[in-house]
Order: structure tokens, then C-alpha cells, then sequence
């Protein structure tokens, strides 16, 4: 699996949590321009009614897949410092990118006395979000780069949008920070369609239960549990299409299936993607292997659930 | 007050968060069976599009109480670990018992490097719940069991139907586990009948300021603080009543009371139940008094609230 | 700006999170009673079913501002000892007061081996509130009192009350104390005239970045971070109004703008407030200008966004 140019574009967009007007524009531009070609031209939900959430609604749903666009980041504060969003891991060779009303950014932090201090030589406006520099490198079956976190799941709804039939694709923001987006995302597509049926499509950590080229991973639990009698139904299903997976079972973490759990619609979820390493870093790392069992998984489950 | 047989039922049957199938199906049939020789016959609200919680509404309701029939628990994870679901406290005397697609499991667990492991000779399949054997004690007065939180007050409910005549019965899940089912519950309620009062019957702690066999405890706080008018009301009500109670005042902990405090809807919420030593182990304990005072104190206020 | 009798007699009444109820009433009569002389008459909202919650609605609203109207306190427990609601600052020298069933009660409180006690020389009823005895003073431009968190967000909304043409204004409950009136209050103006732009009226903390005396603070993060798109609109209309204003990013803190992200509503929020030291003690300090800058930004905002 080469790496496909489309993959390679989303990963070359800032969108830190709360700032994800740029990488919102890319997903509403590329969907216009392609989804008369897929299978189903999608009923398209965007714009200031929407913040930067996108929603596209094919043919008679009956489950929704959400994959998350923002990533982690800094935003800056003052004296130097930095505060971060969501928790990225701070490598002070990492270079951090952004700009503001002066001009481009391009600096480097490290951590003193517990604050963060970006190098910059100029003072940088107050507000300004900064993320990784992105550098992509291809290698014996793996992708390393930042912000797969979550572009590997947007890439995973994006493919599936070429064949889905049926079903619901979300496109969400802030999952990195706190969330907000998804209870009304939630509330949009349980009201209008009734969906009860949900996939988080995102990355999880390669651990020692959990390891790279193993196939796809589902979730049977993080912080939050999913109920068992949906866990159940994808887990026939999955043994059903033959695509390699592995089970994962985590005391911590969580996802936009948090926000699904504590909303207030009787909708299930269940978290299904590909393990990384140097979560949060500017070198995430994915077994493309991986990434193909979850585009596959994704294409057998949204017909077969 | 001898053990009721109805008690011990629901004592043996397991119920960790998220996996509530088998307590909801002995709850339902348990109400399909009896509920015509009750006072009332309620409506009854269950099956999918209600996940695992059932609700019974009695005639012109003005009030809804919620016990939550789900317990702490484990999910197993690799390599013999074992992940807590809710906060279990692990005794390594205790057995933990569950089963998967091999057969039935009856282990121990210990803590070792900040892990819990399970001693079963074989592995378990990843993601079974495990929770305590059943052992219970009756002596003096008191009764020892695992699951009294919150079969107590299950079972204080199912009494409550015997002669309730209008009022809302919740039967929930996932309290012990991050909640969830709570938000989608009160929404329904509020919205089909616009319920402002709402009782949460539960088991709380012994500590310095109550004791067992003083009486039932009305919550004047824990780490949410229900409306100090609603609370009055209720206080002034207690008092009429006659029953034996007690006062509570914590800084921590809290109860499906916190869902209906962050919920959209201006119902009020009050956690009334008996006080239990040895919380969340195989062998809690409660004064069979201080049940008795909670079972009336339920009676009287469902009628005069 | 001498101070007002209308924020002195705000400051007078108590009011800890979860018992609202007399500050609520002073303010219903307040707008009961002046209301007619405003520029615009508002439509009032409250009762029962609104809590102690207050709203008000001002011709063709387009923009809701929140203020609350809660404080710190202490619940009191048992054996002398003291619950905190919210996170109040003890100093051993203020004095608490407060009242229960056998009169008034005034004591301090000093804290032993990690709990609170009071000095008052009887038991007081459990679940009674305490909060700071009020003094204030005047000095050099400043106010220095208790309670200015947020009795400064209240009487800012207050004082826009006389001149607001269009636009929603809330006096909000439980702030301070997990909130939990907020969902409540935005479906109710959501559903109801369907505003997507909030501001928070509140106060904020004297940091590096932001000091006394140098204007109404916008507040581009706290621990939640409002939408970039939105705060964009603001800042480009705070320049435009002159108001001297000043920009805060922080990593902690948050206000009741965290249940607006966290709402089921495409509702934006930004926090714009006056700057204060020594938060949640008897001694919270403002300075005037500030105060007025505050005043005037929430008229221009309120008319212009």
C-alpha cells in the first residue's frame, strides 16, 4: 500500500483543536469535487450551522462512523510560553509551525521549570495556535509522521465514502480538548435518522496486548465500556469477514465514543482503528498493513451492521 | 426482617457495567410475573431502544425514583490482568467468578506492581466480565453479601411497586462505571411526563456522623449538592413521616444524582438509602433497620411529594 | 465610578451554590421594579421551573449574555467540621455567617490535619450554608469584598439591562459548585429563539498577562477553548469599539462557557470580565476602570455582534 497522495494532503493541514477552519474547507472541497464518482452521492451537512463538523448522509442509514479532524498543539500565551491542547509530547528537536498577523512561525520549545517556552526571536500574538512541522516518511510497511492521530481515521471515512451504500459519515472537531462537538453531532443524527448504531474511527496504542501488523483493532474497552450486547453483534461480524483484527481491553483513554456513552440518545458505539506508537508526537507511527484491515473492516461492518 | 427470597434472587445474579443482560432479564419477567397483583399495574418501558434499563410508570406520576441494578466488577485484559470496572475493592481472600466461551471461571485476583492479576490456570478470553462470588451472611440484625450496592435499592423499588399508585420506577446501568444511561433516561421521563422530582434509592457510607440502625439517610449533599429548596421540602416531609433518619453531609462521592443535577431538564434530585460498611467488597454490609426505615421512608414520600 | 448601591446591595446577600434562593428573589424584585423604566421592557422568565435560574429577553435577541449568581461557601457536616462548596479560600481571620433553625450564626474556621473546623460554641444544624461575613472597601479606584466573584458579572448585566435593545441576559445557579443549570438554560434559549452566540460575564484572574487597570479581559482560552471563528469576530470588534481591552490565555480555569461547548447546541461562548485578585476569599480585589471597560464592551458587543 503506497501512500496515497490524498492521505498525504490531509496530513499537511494544521487543525488544532478549536481551530480547525482550515482542514474543515479541504474535507467540504474534496467531498464536493469527488462524491459525484462514489457508489452514493452523500446528502452534504456543513457550514456556521455546523461549526467546522461535517456530516454526510448516505442512502437509508443505519449506522453512523465519526473520525475526529483536529489534532493536538499549543496555543500561545504569553512571556514565551506555550499551553498546550490536548496533550502533545514535547520533543524539544520537534519544530512547531503556525502564523500569525506578522507572518509565518517556525520555532522550536522546551520545557523549563514546568512551562513551556517556544524560541522564537519575535514575540508571537497571544492566541496563536502552533502544531508539528509535518515530515512524512515512508518505510517497510510503515508511515511515520505527525498528526495521524487522527488523519488516519479521516483517510479510513474518506476511502469508505467511495462504496458505502448506506450510512452516516461524521467528520468532528475538538476531540483532542475536551470534546463538545459530538453531543450535537449525536443529537442531529438521532433525531433526524434514529441511528443507534456507531463506529469511532481513530488510532489507538500499540501496547502489549496490541501490536503492529496484527490488523485492526477493536475496542472492548478504555476508560469508558461499550455495552456488551453490541460488542457482541461486531464481534460475529468481524470473525464473520475474515479481516484480521485484534481485541484491545484499556483501563484508560478515551474517545469521541465517551461523548456518544454520556449522550442522551440510546445509541451505541465501539471504537475500531489502526495502533500507533509516539502517540501525540511529530512521529506517530502506523503499520500501513493496519490501515488496510481497518479500511476493509469499515467497508464489511457499515454494510453488514 | 428475615431475608425475602426476592432479595437473595437478585443478590445472585451478576451485573458488572455494561454488561447487565442477565439482571434486566430476571427484573423484566420478574415484573411481567407480578405486576398485575400489585396495587397498579404499571406501563412498562424495556428492550432495545432502551439498552438494559427498564422503566414503570404507575398511574398519574409526580415523581421518579432510580436504582441503578448494575455492580463493580473486573474486564480481563492480557497476559492474566485484570482491569477494575467501577472501584472494586480487591480482597485477595475473595473469589471472582464469570465465564467465557470455554466455560465457567472461579479465580483469585492479587495486586502486584500497580496490575491485578487473576491465578486461573488457563487464560481467560479478553474481555469477560468478572465479579465477585456470591456468599451471604445474616446475623444480629445484618445482613453480608456482595452486590448490596445497589441490589438494596433494587430491591427497594420492587417493594415500592407493591402499592405504589402513581410515580415513575427506574430500574438503570452503568452507575458504577462513568454513568451514561442516566442522561437518555430523564430525558424520556421528563419529556413524556414532565417529572420535576426525582428520588435516587441507593446504599450510601457508615462514617462519623451516620451510623447503622439509626434510620434511613437523606443526602444533604455529596460531590454534588442537590437544591436546597427541593431538600427542605423533602426534610419537612421526613419529619412528618415518623420514620427514623439521619443526616448526611460528604464532600465525596456521588450517584446517578449527578446526571440529573448536569441534565437539560429542571428536575430535582435527592438520594435517600441505607448506609453500608465495606463498600464495593465481597462482603458489604447493612442493617436490615435501617432497610426497613428506607423501604417506608420510599412509601411515604412517593405518596406525599 | 463611585460604587453603586445597586453592586452594594448585591454584595450583601448571600447566595452559595445550591441555595440561590434569596439573591434570586432580590433580583426578580429588582427587575420587577425597574424594568419598565429600561430602554426596552424584557419578557422575564422564572419560577418554579426555572430553579433559581432568571432570564430575560430583550426584542429580537441574537446574543445571550450569562452571569451567575452563586458563591463559594461551606456546607457544615458533623462534629464541628466544614464541607467547602466550590473551592473557597479559608483565611483564618474572616469570619463565616450564616443561619439555621435555632438563629443567626457567625464564627471562623481554621483547618486541622486536613478538615475544616468552625469555632461557633454550638453544634449548628447539619447542611447549612456559610459563607464570608461582607466588608467592603473602597481605595484608589479599587473595590475589595467578597462575593465580587460574580456579583461584578451580575451587576454588569444589570446595568446593560437600562440600555439593551436586543439580546438575552441569564442570571445562572451552581457555577461555582459542577454547574449543572447551564444545560438547562441554553436548550431553554436555543429552542427557543435559536441564539448561537453567548459571552460569559464574569471575572477573571490577575496573571503575567493580564494585570489591573489595563481594561475588560477577553479571554482566548481557559481550560476549554472557544471556537477561533468566533473569538476572530469579537476581537475585530473589540478593536473597532476603543474599549481598552486585554487578551488572556490560560491552561486551567474554566466558567460556565464549559457547558456551553459541552451543550448539544451550535452555541459559541467567549468569557469577557473584569480581572481580580485573591479569588474565592473574603477579600476579592477589582479595579473600577476595569469594571467600566467591562460595562462598555458588553454594550457595544451586545448591540454590534
Amino acid at each position: 500500500m503506497p501512500m496515497d497522495i490524498l492521505l498525504k494532503e490531509i496530513l499537511s493541514i494544521q487543525g488544532v483543536s478549536g481551530d480547525e477552519a482550515k482542514i474543515c474547507r479541504f474535507l467540504v472541497e474534496y467531498v464536493l469535487q469527488r462524491s459525484s464518482s462514489w457508489k452514493v452521492t452523500p446528502k452534504l451537512y456543513f457550514g456556521e450551522k455546523f461549526h467546522e463538523n461535517i456530516v454526510l448522509v448516505f442512502g437509508k442509514p443505519r449506522t453512523v462512523a465519526f473520525a475526529h479532524m483536529d489534532t493536538v498543539g499549543f496555543t500561545v500565551r504569553y512571556e514565551n510560553q506555550l499551553v498546550p491542547v490536548g496533550g502533545p509530547e514535547l520533543d524539544e528537536s520537534a519544530f512547531l509551525i503556525g502564523e500569525d498577523a506578522q507572518g509565518i512561525i517556525r520555532c522550536k520549545a522546551e520545557l523549563r521549570d514546568g512551562n513551556i517556552f517556544h524560541d522564537f526571536p519575535r514575540a508571537i500574538q497571544r492566541g496563536t495556535s502552533l502544531s508539528f512541522e509535518q515530515h512524512i516518511y515512508e518505510d517497510d510497511g510503515f508511515i511515520e509522521a505527525a498528526y495521524l492521530d487522527n488523519r488516519i481515521g479521516v483517510y479510513n471515512l474518506l476511502k469508505l465514502c467511495e462504496t458505502l451504500e448506506d450510512g452516516i459519515i461524521v467528520f468532528s472537531t475538538y476531540e483532542e480538548h475536551g470534546g463538545g462537538a459530538m453531543p450535537f453531532l449525536i443529537k442531529f443524527i438521532y433525531e433526524n435518522w434514529g441511528i443507534r448504531q456507531a463506529l469511532i474511527s481513530d488510532v489507538t496504542w500499540v501496547t502489549d496486548g496490541v501490536g503492529f501488523n496484527k490488523g485492526v483493532v477493536v475496542s472492548m474497552r478504555d476508560r469508558y465500556i461499550p455495552r456488551k450486547v453490541y460488542l457482541n453483534r461486531i464481534l460475529e461480524l468481524a470473525d464473520k469477514s475474515g479481516i484480521p483484527y485484534q481485541l484491545e481491553v484499556e483501563a484508560h483513554g478515551s474517545s469521541d465514543g465517551r461523548e456518544i456513552q454520556l449522550s442522551p440518545y440510546p445509541m451505541d458505539w465501539c471504537f475500531i482503528g489502526a495502533p500507533e506508537e509516539n502517540a501525540h508526537s511529530h512521529r506517530e507511527k502506523v503499520a500501513y498493513f493496519d490501515l488496510e484491515c481497518m479500511i476493509k473492516m469499515y467497508q464489511y461492518l457499515m454494510c453488514n451492521l
